[in-house]
């Protein structure tokens, strides 16, 4: 590769030779600083809220990894093989907002000015979509550390499928920033003990060790041994004393690269607020500083310019030094020209999975279930699972060490492992909310569409990785069986009752509960269809096949057995409760009719005329579903469900002893019929 | 003390005097192990499901520990001063069952017969209200762990109180037996960090080292250094090679014992289905091992009894063991004879809170705020919780580092601190989710009337222990401040949009959400009255405050302002737009009622005319919440709010922007009017 190639590849800028060494410059490295600095503190004061301190004592740390250590082009912020930085503190939004753009990315002065305002650029908290140069949404602490561990597991994946010899189209490293926060956060525990376990080498997590937490001294609350604590998870640990140090910041970088079987821990000395007379201080990180405080640190600091006025010379050392960056930009294009002429079949293959279109036909493969078996939701979700699998290499997944019970595995693939990348099937261990957020960063790197899997009721463990796919639009498939009282004598711990109700509460989410195993493979494929998250979930125990032309997920609801008198709307294993009921109500000359809704969400997506065709508005109706009764009403003037926990019991027994059986469901109906519209207010009896 | 004072105080019981030492005998004690080991095994075989494999290898473990070292006495399973026992491995619960029953619970053969059964004292996974001697309900992983750190500091608090020169009237130890998903869960992590910084030296953590996880070898999920992470979190780390070696037990106690300034993590190495042909693989775990293996595993341990047949040498050998635990509550029952004695009113006070019950008049002391003021509801809420606890000695609690901000700070006191536990102000850290298992734990262990705080948005980091504060009916106060789009520019990350409505969803939990600083205040006297849980519902942004004497907590629902055309229903902040709108509303000579209703749970209650006074049910309805209308349909007929996630701006602008202002309401309102009852199921528009 010659510089030459590189300048024919980019006509557009003009960069420098790749032997040309830039060296440092003292006080152009600190006016380069300071002019970071001052950008948080300036936007910070002039949005009248914000994080200034952490961003302030950091200002080095961004500096010297954009411009020298981060593989990044500032033209191309999507780039695929670019390296991925997670602010995992990201109340210091303006740490990245001002390094972006110093280092010339598409984030002009005015965003910055903009800091927290109404369709911003520069939101509170980073956000992917609203910001070049962002890689994902952080904010909620801990998380960004777990989506880091999933950042370099989808490159490890990604390099094994696609780099061949001599042409490593796949080749980037991931560099978390980090917090006390986020070291106390037990995400970030679960996350590190796996990245331990795979030896994770080209992931770097900086943790920002500032001794200052919002209640004050850090020591109060959080004095373990952190550095003891990841070398337990098998991390290699290095120190940065001060994060002023900008050699001592190099010599870490150098460190983490060179070891080549361990994630590496940087441990940075740094000061919250530097520079200013909050300095090291609580007051220092939620608040503006106040123009007397901002003034008195120009002054401590010599910086004397205007708030968000930079001196050229400033830019031209950042932009100078990113040219390097730009060029190594430009040397991985060439080898890419290379293995597109040498690997065509795999280069395009490599185009349609960072693409995100699956691969023509996939559907094809899915099964079909004949009607009058009796099959699992679980089961069928396997089957369907496995089926996909043949045809889309790029869906990996795994479970929270619940595979056999989830049946989530891809049966004719490997595991993903320590130095073996190129199985598809992921062990999480015991880690519910590190893995929610791993396959978010998976999603949000793309290449790949994640799966995980768990028992419904600990879907609660990562909530709030779920909210984070949803607030993000990531393709995630959450898959959760055990999905009912159904889980029998396990008990009221293991039962999920509200778990549907809570779920379909997050906008933007996705919930589908399949009625039966057509239903299931389904959801599948409407799930995969999807560029946002979705919620497959599963019974444990067998439903009833219905006939496999009869339901319609990608509607939301069907009427799976027609009926003019009152409607039975239910979801999952209670559809075929509903079709008995129906059967008692036939006896009574009541026609009754059964809707299967698997999903709100898709429901509500109808236009209002097909929505009344499958739940008449005119029409008494009732919901079945062994789960809360909350939200229901907006579909039927009746719901018929759970609205307390549940015990440890058979489930057989369960079902009866709360009044799910056809014989109330049907009784049930006969008083929807009866019934007057119009009922007390929060009435649930 | 004497063994004669002893005997007097239980005539009904033999007990051997103290100074007579039982010898170990190898076959005795082999015996009574195996019992243990085959009614796990048997009633797991004859429930048809459930986890034998644990209980079997850890039944020494069991043994030894109730017979030797658990201050505790079946005949008096609540006695206060007992030791706490936790199964964090809940899964194992006929471990617990099994040893209940051989040490003299009230826990029949019959009740083992009845394992995971429909209204049996043994369900599947321990439940305190189900069995005598369990001290709360496990299952969900990691929750146990962090449990026992709460009962570790409920026991330090109280003795710190109580305790006097010569009569430690509380001086007992926590018991955690946990296994490898306890520590792969970020969970136990967090608890373990904050046990170590405050040094609770009388909790002991047993960590059952089986190598075996539901997926298979742990190894391909999990192989940090467990001892190293715990030594990190300043912890002692204790060996017992095998478990089956007893007198390894009794050297790891007593090391565990003689350090006063550390917990300890007691490495237990064991194998899982001890002595059955699936001994040692991930079959022994979680289902029945089959008739042919019990009857191999008969003959393999030479135990030759029939299922649930018990040689009464067994029960004599363990029985004989035990009158020196009856015995050592004897000699405690002394000490609490002459405490009472000596300090009567602090013995009564010991009595009180032992109860449960709040000093006489408590309520008196809550601010009433002047109708008119703008109070935000976390100002509100510091000012409610600072005068009860000037008057409630028994309230604590603390915040997951974010106290200056929700004011949840006891003002006129100290911190709990390692070595100080006389403060009140608990410093969690950055650690929601054993926050909330920590405060489940002092809950259930009495005395203490627990508080914990957060930003509502992160309410779901501790969600799964909310879950069993409601399943447990643990009387935990969750502060949730921060708790709208009125949060503003730190955007959707920190804003909860679907919190109140998911929250809403989980059985048994009163979500209290109050429309002005006196329901502030009230909401906190509801929240103490109450034997379960509540989430405190708080505004970050002033509210108008209005006439003391309207809002009526306790119902769940008042008529802030009357009216007859249409009714406006609101909760929070939005309860003064609503008030605006129908200002706006009588301009159009439309006459509007207003309602607050802070609480459906407590509205719910209310006997029908009582709901249908204040929501009248045939006139039009609309409720305004800012957060997602899911549910809100069972309590009006048009529901306004925000059913998608929020953006970084300021506050004004959000409410502006998603339709959230009287002039908006007011035009709901009048469409609500207008629109005819019944429309399309479905239809959010």
């Amino acid at each position: 590769m010659t510089t030459a190639a590189t300048t024919d590849l980019r006509p557009d800028l003009v960069v420098l030779p790749r032997t040309v060494d830039i060296p440092s410059s003292p006080n152009r490295d600190t006016d380069a600083i300071n002019a970071l600095r001052f950008l948080a503190a300036d936007a910070v004061e002039l949005a009248g809220s914000g994080h200034p301190g952490t961003a302030m004592a950091l200002a080095p740390l961004a500096y010297r990894l954009y411009t020298r250590h981060v593989h990044n082009d500032p033209t191309v912020p999507d780039w695929f093989d670019r390296d991925r930085v997670v602010l995992s503190i990201g109340h210091a939004s303006m740490l990245l907002y001002g390094a972006l753009h110093l280092a010339g990315y598409d984030v002009a002065i005015d965003d910055l000015r903009n800091f927290r305002q109404w369709g911003s650029r520069t939101p509170g908290h980073p956000e992917r979509d609203a910001t070049p140069g962002i890689d994902i949404n952080t904010g909620p602490l801990g998380q960004g550390v777990a989506n880091g561990v999933g950042f370099a597991m989808a490159e490890r994946m990604l390099a094994s499928r696609f780099n061949r010899p001599g042409m490593p189209v796949i080749d980037h490293r991931t560099w978390v920033i980090a917090g006390d926060g986020d070291m106390m956060e037990g995400l970030s525990s679960e996350a590190a003990s796996l990245a331990g376990r795979l030896g994770l080498d080209k992931l770097t997590v900086f943790y920002d060790d500032n001794r200052i937490s919002l209640e004050g001294a850090r020591d109060v609350e959080f004095c373990e041994d952190v550095p003891e604590r990841f070398r337990a998870y098998g991390w290699q640990v290095l120190h940065v004393g001060c994060v002023n140090n900008l050699d001592a910041i190099d010599a870490a970088v150098t460190g983490a690269v060179a070891d080549t079987t361990r994630p590496s821990l940087v441990v940075v000395g740094s000061n919250i607020g530097y520079g200013s007379p909050k300095q090291d201080t609580a007051a220092a990180h939620g608040s503006p500083l106040g123009a007397d405080a901002i003034r008195a640190t120009r002054t401590k600091l010599g910086w004397h310019h205007e708030p968000f006025v930079i001196p050229s010379s400033v830019y031209d050392h950042w932009r100078s030094q990113m040219a390097d960056r730009v060029s190594d930009h430009g040397d991985a294009d060439t080898v890419l020209v290379a293995y597109r002429a040498a690997w065509p079949e795999l280069a395009a293959e490599l185009d349609r999975v960072m693409s995100g279109s699956l691969p023509a036909g996939w559907s094809a493969s899915l099964p079909t279930f004949p009607a009058g078996d009796r099959v699992s939701g679980r089961d069928a979700s396997g089957r369907a699972l496995n089926a996909l699998a043949a045809v889309i290499p790029e869906l990996v997944g795994g479970s929270a060490d619940v595979a056999p019970s989830t049946k989530t595995q891809i049966i004719a693939s490997g595991d993903v492992n320590a130095g073996d990348w190129a199985g598809r099937n992921i062990h999480f261990g015991v880690r519910e909310h590190a893995m929610g957020a791993i396959c978010n960063a998976i999603a949000a790197h793309g290449g790949l569409r994640p799966y995980c899997a768990t028992f419904f009721v600990f879907s609660d463990y990562l909530r709030p990785a779920i909210r984070m796919a949803a607030l993000m639009q990531l393709p995630v498939i959450f898959v959760m069986t055990h999905d009912s009282i159904g889980v029998g004598e396990d008990g009221p711990t293991h039962q999920p009752i509200e778990h549907l109700a809570s779920l379909r509460a997050i906008p933007g989410l996705r919930v589908i509960r399949p009625g039966d195993a057509n239903e299931v493979a389904q959801a599948w494929r409407v799930a995969l269809d999807h560029l946002g998250p979705t919620v497959l979930v599963m019974s444990r125990q067998d439903m009833l096949v219905l006939e496999p032309d009869l339901p319609d997920v990608a509607s939301g609801a069907a009427v799976v057995a027609a009926g003019n008198e009152v409607t039975i709307v239910a979801t999952g294993s209670e559809v075929e409760l509903a079709l008995d009921a129906r059967a008692l109500l036939a006896g009574d000359d009541i026609s009754a009719r059964v809707v299967s809704m698997p999903s709100w969400e898709l429901f509500r997506e109808l236009p209002a005329e097909r929505r009344d065709a499958i739940v008449p508005p005119t029409t008494p109706s009732v919901s079945v579903e062994a789960g809360a009764t909350q939200g229901w009403f907006e579909f039927v003037d009746h719901p018929v469900g759970i609205d307390h926990f549940g015990t440890s019991a058979p489930a057989d027994i369960l079902y009866r002893e709360y009044g799910l059986t056809p014989v109330t469901i049907a009784a049930q109906a006969r008083n929807a019929r009866s019934r007057s519209s119009k009922s007390s207010k929060g009435n649930h009896s």
